[in-house]
């Protein structure tokens, strides 16, 4: 079985094989067919959408490589792309570093690779930059991958969590804590079955149908920590308080067995293609709209609303209120 | 002792106060500042400055962290900052994705940053976006960072290693391997006293002198793979072959020693701050006096020459030509 050896990231000839033969194939696109140092981007290109550049970057460490929903290529391109796309911006350009063990199995590799291409070619996406270290065997686990994410935000799309005011109404744009409901049930052996997939997607086509819409003022997409990370983010930036409402949070029934049967709460879960939107109360029912209509916000939801009181508050069904704090540590390392 | 931990990675409170207490702090600069998912930056101040956006990405793996002239973290703003810099681009913004193990000392992190910090301040350049991993004990070696750098490249600026033609002239920027010989000596435990430091350095500002020299065409930082790798990548780019003089070589005695006690070629030993320069030969003089006029540059020296005979060659002191290959792998895993 071919495996990946020391020499793949040492500069030499094995490096440069490697580079030739699997990724400026999978990736192939005009800037990296240059084999410089750098992409080298025409700035016009990205002038011509907008006036701001979104610049983003997350690396990724999950484990397993491969699960139900995707793998940790097809993750390494959803992630920053969203990153990137929530900020109005259509993401254009992937730098891509790997870091991979002494003894992968090339074929691992291969894999990993042609779901990046794949995702990337699907969401016109280039990868145009990048680099490959390896490290000997124990020094990492199997593979990491980083990307950093650019393009362009269009000067008329101003989003941003401080702009959130009291009376503003939160949305989510689908089911909850799907990615990690289908992580946790592979690391853990739950073995339980049912529609436990990750939600992975590239979510741009979903919020440009946002970009026009006046009284849209905040998107984040929901990853580690879940919409109670972003609830806490939207709450800090605005000064103000944030109240969810349980009876209102879509979750499917497969991802609430496996949070009763753990004792987790769904809303600390990480997502990995759902949009949390803060906008104007009299927008709400139009975004609500137009996410359902689309098919990757097809279980959209209003979730609750701004508040003058600060923190985060959930309304249970009984109409009683906690306090939602953000938990010191979700329960689940690796998780993306 | 505190040390890093699963939950500073989870997305919850932990991670929330590392990013408050210790990146936001170190890193301050207003695109972080402003806590989005995205760093937003004015496109106006890109295209001030050129035409076309720079943009490179490394992964830095490097065993030890610290070493004589610099560690990881000094490292990872000076790689990608010199992959950005050698288009002709000045290198601005950097994106900054951590991947820590758990256990490792909260001092030893807050050193590296606080190394790349200064490093990049010292460079002009703002790291304005993020992203901190942590995997479990065994699933790392203490910690990796990946950077992204962009910058504008000057319209007037057009250097590319396709351009070069038999008869240009190559030139080194300075003395070759310091940073190999530097790890080698601290990682075989070889013990050898004497100048072995590496050069790690930003090289902007030795760039900077040539952007308005006629007659430049290609650049290069000889990294992984040395100087050597730097001649195949021209010779393949530029259909052309490469031909060098052993004894024209800048290489420090004690490099010079570490090579000769364990046989290797300092020409693929990696450096950290040097450049490999093509220019026309009618501005191969006026090239070397700049470099040499500039303290990152003292050491500079002509070195070879572009052929019309294809593949790379050495010239050795008595005149014998031998073919230099691509080694088939560089001999020291994690050199940077």
């Amino acid at each position: 079985m071919k495996s990946i050896q020391i020499a793949h990231g040492s500069g030499g000839q094995a490096m440069q094989q490697l580079i030739n033969d699997l990724f400026m194939q999978a990736f192939a696109n005009p800037w990296l067919a240059e084999q410089e140092d750098q992409a080298r981007i025409d700035l016009a290109q990205l002038t011509a959408s907008g006036d701001r550049l979104a610049f983003s970057t997350d690396s990724y460490v999950i484990d397993p490589l491969f699960f139900p929903g995707g793998d940790i290529g097809k993750l390494a391109v959803c992630g920053t792309a969203n990153d990137v796309a929530v900020s109005g911006a259509i993401p254009r350009f992937l730098s891509c570093g790997f870091i991979l063990e002494e003894g992968l199995e090339m074929a691992t590799l291969e894999a990993v690779v042609a779901s990046m291409a794949q995702t990337a070619a699907a969401a016109n996406i280039a990868i145009v930059t990048g680099d490959t270290k390896v490290v000997p065997r124990g020094a990492a686990d199997k593979l990491f991958i980083n990307t950093a994410g650019i393009g362009a935000i269009p000067a008329t799309v101003r989003w941003g969590a401080q702009q959130l005011a009291a009376g503003d109404v939160l949305l989510v744009s689908g089911t909850l804590g799907d990615h990690g409901a289908a992580i946790l049930n592979l690391r853990e052996r739950l073995g339980l079955e049912g529609d436990l997939q990750s939600d992975c997607a590239v979510l741009t086509p979903l919020i440009q149908t946002l970009r026009d819409i006046p009284g849209v003022k905040a998107l984040r997409d929901a990853t580690r920590g879940g919409v109670n990370a972003v609830a806490h983010e939207f709450a800090a930036a605005s000064g103000c308080g944030i109240e969810l409402h349980e009876a209102r949070l879509p979750i499917k029934p497969a991802v609430r067995g496996v949070c009763e049967l753990l004792g987790l709460d769904p809303l600390n879960f990480a997502n990995e293609g759902k949009l949390v939107i803060g906008v104007r109360p009299d927008a709400a029912d139009e975004v609500l709209e137009q996410l359902q209509r689309h098919p990757l916000g097809r279980d959209a939801a209003i979730i609750g609303e701004v508040s003058e009181r600060t923190g985060v508050r959930l309304a249970g069904i009984y109409g009683v209120k906690r306090t939602l704090e953000l938990p010191h540590a979700e329960p689940l390392p690796r998780i993306c």
